[in-house]
């Protein structure tokens, strides 16, 4: 998975940081987490293919979250988008965009999807043969969701030299990647295991911004590859932390290390700190596979 | 009056260029005409202070005009805004930007006033004892006005040296200044015209986008000292031109030269041209005091 963060910042856009956004590069799918406003002239200065975007997951209705999508969806119409676009929002964005749109007499000339979100559980909520998105459920002062994103399990991985020691006919082939035995013409039983590798390990990526420290969330996002978790405060601010439902960095790094995560990247932090570093320093004294994300960072894994 | 344009392309912000948006700064006002995408990041960049404003003008709602204003009205609650802000639009922002921030259940703590423009006739929006705004009924696909910024005849300058001969006491000042002659205690009348000068020309500024050509707005604008025309097309584009009711260089300049104004300022570029300079070379044979708007650029006039 590769991800580009095109703005990890809470609050208002500022001259060098921009609001939350993200693009998920998984499986030949291109998606769009949160779209904050500024986000598709991020994506130009990051040179992401606007066409190749077709799901846009938004976690909530704050507008350092969503103000960027009315933009977007109206670019699409001028650029001559004919593809689906979905979107995955808390009720009432399509509403609001549908407003906007009708406003400016200018609707689209695309198929814009919405897919309105309103269980307070996980749900699946995209999924193909490769990959799938369920929701996060979090606790923030608006309905909100995190989104997890998993590759499946692939199929298994041919032993070429063993297939052709057994002769086997290239005919079995698919049915051995999928798991199956093979029975020679003698009756002989040949397990699949002598025939295969295991696949890669399937690679997931844990969204989680904003919300309050939750271990609610803690059996969804356990031993995640990478979880983003959101730490807009110090613990010395944790009183305000707790006000507006936001986490600190030493509560990202404790939800980190209870889901034995693989790596845990912060964000979203506050405008009011001068420098990105002190999050990591307090997180890592938590859990010390900890990086700090940044507007055009980018992370594998 | 100082303008400083915050943006001036048509249709997408891209990674360098913004939608429209300008402040003019007249009469210790900081009058903000249309808010495009990013407007609060450009407010920032150019140093303006966002409490200084008051008064925002948004011509019509074409996303490329207004979609930076959801941020702007949110950042002001952000930053504990108290004044009235009031936004003169046409019908529906307010219904919109009301829905958006109940969405993120985030009214404003500052009163919101919405002055919904409905006329196709000019009308008066603003006026205080130092300047007036009219709005410029202009000729777009969607409703749209431009807005005329005009500053009010100030009082007559006192002639020091005349007062001073003629020993008028100072309580007699204030009706000199408003135009009154003086009666002294003979019965002889001193006229207004040897006791004062003229006051400066009151100076105007007419914003005119998005538009066609349309010279109907001739009376409105005559004479202005500056007026900023769209042309978002050259002649070579006028078929598109026509189609989208909007307007090339060569139509601005007519505007300007029939409404013998002092300057004119073009902008709303379309972005399928690589440079600009061709805007000013098209305009400057119809009409010569012709400047081009970039962003970030001042004019003072």
């Amino acid at each position: 998975m590769k991800l580009t963060v095109l703005g990890c910042y809470a609050a208002t856009p500022r001259t060098l940081t921009n609001p939350t956004s993200q693009v998920l590069e998984v499986k030949n799918h291109m998606f769009l987490i949160d779209c904050g406003e500024g986000t598709q002239v991020q994506l130009r200065k990051h040179r992401i293919k606007f066409s190749r975007i077709k799901h846009i997951f938004i976690s909530h209705l704050h507008g350092d979250h969503f103000f960027g999508l009315p933009g977007l969806v109206s670019t699409y119409r001028l650029l001559g988008r004919d593809k689906e676009l979905h979107i995955y929002e808390s009720k009432g964005i399509k509403e609001a965009i549908t407003m906007l749109l009708k406003l400016g007499d200018s609707w689209t000339n695309y198929p814009l999807c919405f897919h309105e979100l309103t269980s307070r559980d996980s749900e699946l909520v995209f999924e193909d043969d490769k990959v799938s998105v369920q929701t996060i459920p979090l606790d923030h002062r608006v309905y909100t969701n995190g989104f997890l994103f998993k590759e499946k399990l692939a199929e298994r991985k041919l032993n070429v030299e063993a297939v052709r020691y057994y002769e086997i006919d290239k005919a079995y082939y698919n049915n051995i990647k999928r798991g199956k035995d093979i029975v020679t013409e003698i009756g002989e039983i040949i397990p699949n295991k002598a025939l295969t590798f295991d696949p890669p390990k399937p690679t997931s990526y844990a969204f989680c911004s904003d919300t309050a420290y939750n271990p609610d969330i803690l059996p969804l996002i356990k031993e995640v590859d990478c979880l983003y978790h959101e730490s807009t405060f110090l613990e010395s601010e944790a009183h305000l932390a707790k006000k507006t439902k936001h986490a600190t960095a030493k509560e990202a790094a404790k939800i980190a290390k209870e889901a034995s995560v693989g790596k845990l990247i912060l964000g979203h932090y506050s405008t009011r700190y001068t420098s990105i570093e002190v999050f990591k320093k307090e997180a890592f004294i938590e859990f010390d596979k900890v990086e700090l994300a940044n507007d055009g960072k980018v992370f594998e894994f």
